[in-house]
């Protein structure tokens, strides 16, 4: 009997490599999830599982039979449910809405066949609309750290999951901070990728020309390797894109290692003072890594979230489901439904000039960050009770996206990471952004920051590994000190 | 007493060089500018040349007192009514809009800091809002070789007065093809650059995203001179940008010299015969320069070009003067009207729907022209007489703008040339298209075939000179023949 438990994709390489069989650790962990565990909403049944075992096997024997060709091979994952997975309805958090997809999405196939097993299907805000994790009839699901605080949204249940250590990563996805926020208050590395990158053929889309696929995991290293399988063209995806790094603009846009991280100003905080002071903690250890912080007034990014928050782009969840909100109304959660009915506030007119408005603020913001190759925020500025969101829906989901709503409206990336704990034991995170196409340079950075700091892996008991980062070539210069090894030479 | 009638840029450079003077030779072209031409809204009077000409002398000043450092030195030129020049109002042809501009628009400083001299302002289809030349209350615009034909729009005016040769070139604008339809119906060039490459600060809108300024002259070389003048990024115009032709993608959009161009395939004519005959004799002469000739189905171009004129994007003539026509309807021509205020009719979900269709079809535009470097398209497919165009205003408008309005929304560039003649004596005209930034390589083409071609300039009987091009770099091979000397090797 194996306890999986925190496991990273290196642990489950190891087992598989040492003998044990998918047959073996999977029902074994299976048995371990509760079906009234509200971060699921739907869990593998025996006959799901010995079909997902019999696809493992085809997909090994089109392999060759070798397990080392599969780079997740018989690794378990969860799904956020508004992301299609054959056998699985897709509920979106609305049992009335639920469909029964005939193929997976492209990222599912992705990881399918790179064989991984999806165990099942993850609770998230209703139609991934919310920060908070509260706004489904699934339930609210709880942060991993206190029963009374929430998990954060829309991906609640595949943070949940993760950071319990039930599978090493899961997928969710991030159109305002979605696949941050939990992250954050989770204690667990959330990549949000470069918009495009990812396919979203097969997602149920939120705001379609904005969504990314994310991906949860423990660490920077794990989230780093599910990304890798899941990038690339798909035709069917019309947003979806390759690129590099621009050659020119703003330095935050330009390719290369990133030395310079813009912080927000102290006028930004919302006097949360046990979040405030776990930030201001988190600073002290950049500047080992070469790394100079600029603090900076945001207030060009923030005007580019409150377009998204208080604009036409609700709209674009509107075109997503609108249809079904009005044959079906009254079986939208009712904040879910008041805020994708405010879209017929906006029309045409207002729409275009919400877009040459976010076209001016684009051009201010990159004018603020053309001496800086990204930014350094605190993920979610506050960790607010379940009880504290149920009593007031909005403004508490409105302040948890400070920080990350205006970074696909900006076409950036960005990576939650681990930073520490609060003095009340919840975690705290931080994320680091930069332009689009620059992933892998925020993936080095948090992987060399992340190894000075000997966290615990999300919720669980299990030490930190090293991170080995994705591409040693992107590095920034170390400073001299721990990794080298002073040679007197004596003459 | 100078006729300058017809002259181009190389003539007002040659006389000035030769000791004409401006304050000689403008003079005596205002007396020749008729102030009831429906051509002109206003001309520059007494006062306003006087101004001018002490504006030029400063200038000159500045460059030290060498007109050879300006390359436009007392050319004249004129300026769509809806382009900012300081001293005439600004009417975008509706009177009661009319403001007094403070500033002259970007483009015209530019114009004015190399020397040229702007000797007034044309007539449009107002608000910039049909491609006829009709809708004005300031006349319709005739033909410059049928005065019962249309001249074409909406930058009638500025076709007008460059096709009869009062000035060497003016400015006009394009959106769905404003700059290119009076072009080719006046036996010109009309050059539409890659969208951003010209600043629209103080330019009143039409559809903010998509609108460009655009030059009319009398060859490609004066086009690309003027061009060369007003490209370059403005911190002012949010949608002003620099950039070159991708690296990747379909062939359209990569850069090189053209060699493949695609032709509408039959089934798109609109059954006029004497375009269409003219259409077929001056696709005999590409093969020459080395042009391979595709027939393709323009279906994805054509939808893109129905969206583009039946879908949201009349919302931002709606953004641009909405308040005026809410306050003022009763003085805007019927047909605008009528137009703009259909923009009520698209909510905020029908504006974003109609984005995710133009990203589909640019998909399916982008795989259809993988392998052809450009597109070749009559300008016009229909040249209608002004009583036609009165008593069906919107479906010949629309019909004229069939292989235009697809050009910005798919982020295209365009010249439009002269290329023969009916059969009735109207001239034809053909556009060459291609993608973003390969502005230069379609001036390479169309001067290499307007080479062969002695075809008259403009509605002037003066003959033709020889272009040079705009960079001998990028022709396309020639083939050996006209040019080349057979040197016979005696051994």
């Amino acid at each position: 009997m194996f306890d999986t438990s925190g496991w990273t994709l290196n642990d489950w390489r190891v087992a598989y490599q040492q003998g044990a069989q998918p047959d073996e650790l999977l029902p074994q962990l299976l048995a371990r999830c509760a079906a009234d565990d509200p971060a699921w909403i739907a869990l593998l049944d025996q006959d799901g599982l010995d079909q997902a075992l019999t696809e493992l096997a085809a997909t090994l024997a089109q392999a060759g039979g070798d397990p080392a060709r599969l780079p997740l091979y018989g690794v378990p994952c969860a799904v956020k449910d508004n992301i299609d997975a054959r056998g699985f309805p897709t509920t979106a958090a609305c049992p009335e809405f639920a469909y029964q997809p005939t193929e997976d999405a492209t990222v599912v196939a992705k990881l399918k066949a790179a064989g991984a097993v999806v165990i099942g299907k993850t609770n998230l805000d209703q139609f991934a609309t919310g920060l908070v994790g509260t706004r489904s009839p699934y339930g609210a699901v709880a942060n991993t750290f206190d029963p009374e605080v929430i998990s954060g949204g829309s991906s609640s249940g595949s943070a949940s999951v993760v950071a319990r250590g039930l599978v090493p990563f899961a997928l969710g996805t991030d159109t305002a901070g979605s696949g941050r926020v939990p992250a954050g208050l989770n204690n667990l590395v959330g990549l949000k990728p470069t918009r495009g990158a990812f396919s979203m053929t097969g997602v149920v889309p939120a705001c379609r020309s904005l969504d990314c696929v994310s991906v949860f995991a423990l660490t920077v290293d794990d989230a780093a390797a599910v990304s890798a399988r899941l990038t690339g063209l798909d035709d069917r995806d019309v947003f979806s894109r390759t690129g590099t790094a621009a050659g020119d603009g703003p330095a935050i846009r330009r390719p290369g290692p990133i030395r310079r991280l813009a912080i927000p100003a102290p006028h930004h905080w919302l006097g949360d003072d046990a979040t405030v002071a776990a930030w201001q903690r988190s600073l002290a250890d950049w500047p080992q890594l070469g790394i100079e912080l600029v603090p900076m007034a945001f207030d060009p990014l923030l005007e580019l979230a409150e377009l998204l928050y208080q604009g036409p782009w609700v709209a674009e969840r509107h075109a997503a489901i609108g249809d079904f909100l009005q044959q079906q109304g009254e079986s939208v959660h009712p904040v879910v439904r008041g805020i994708i009915e405010s879209a017929s506030q906006f029309d045409a007119s207002a729409t275009f000039r919400a877009q040459y408005r976010r076209e001016e603020l684009l051009r201010r913001i990159d004018q603020a960050l053309a001496d800086v190759d990204g930014l350094l925020v605190p993920t979610a500025p506050i960790a607010p009770t379940i009880a504290a969101v149920q009593a007031d829906p909005l403004t508490l989901n409105s302040q948890l996206g400070t920080f990350t709503n205006f970074v696909n409206l900006a076409d950036f990336c960005a990576l939650a990471i681990p930073a520490g704990f609060r003095e009340d034991g919840l975690p705290f995170g931080v994320t680091l952004i930069s332009g689009a196409w620059k992933d892998q340079a925020l993936q080095t950075l948090a992987s060399q920051w992340l190894n000075r700091h000997p966290l615990p892996l999300g919720a669980t008991d299990r030490p930190r590994p090293l991170e080995t980062g994705p591409d040693s070539s992107q590095t920034a210069s170390p400073e001299p000190g721990d990794d080298t090894i002073t040679v007197a030479v004596v003459g």
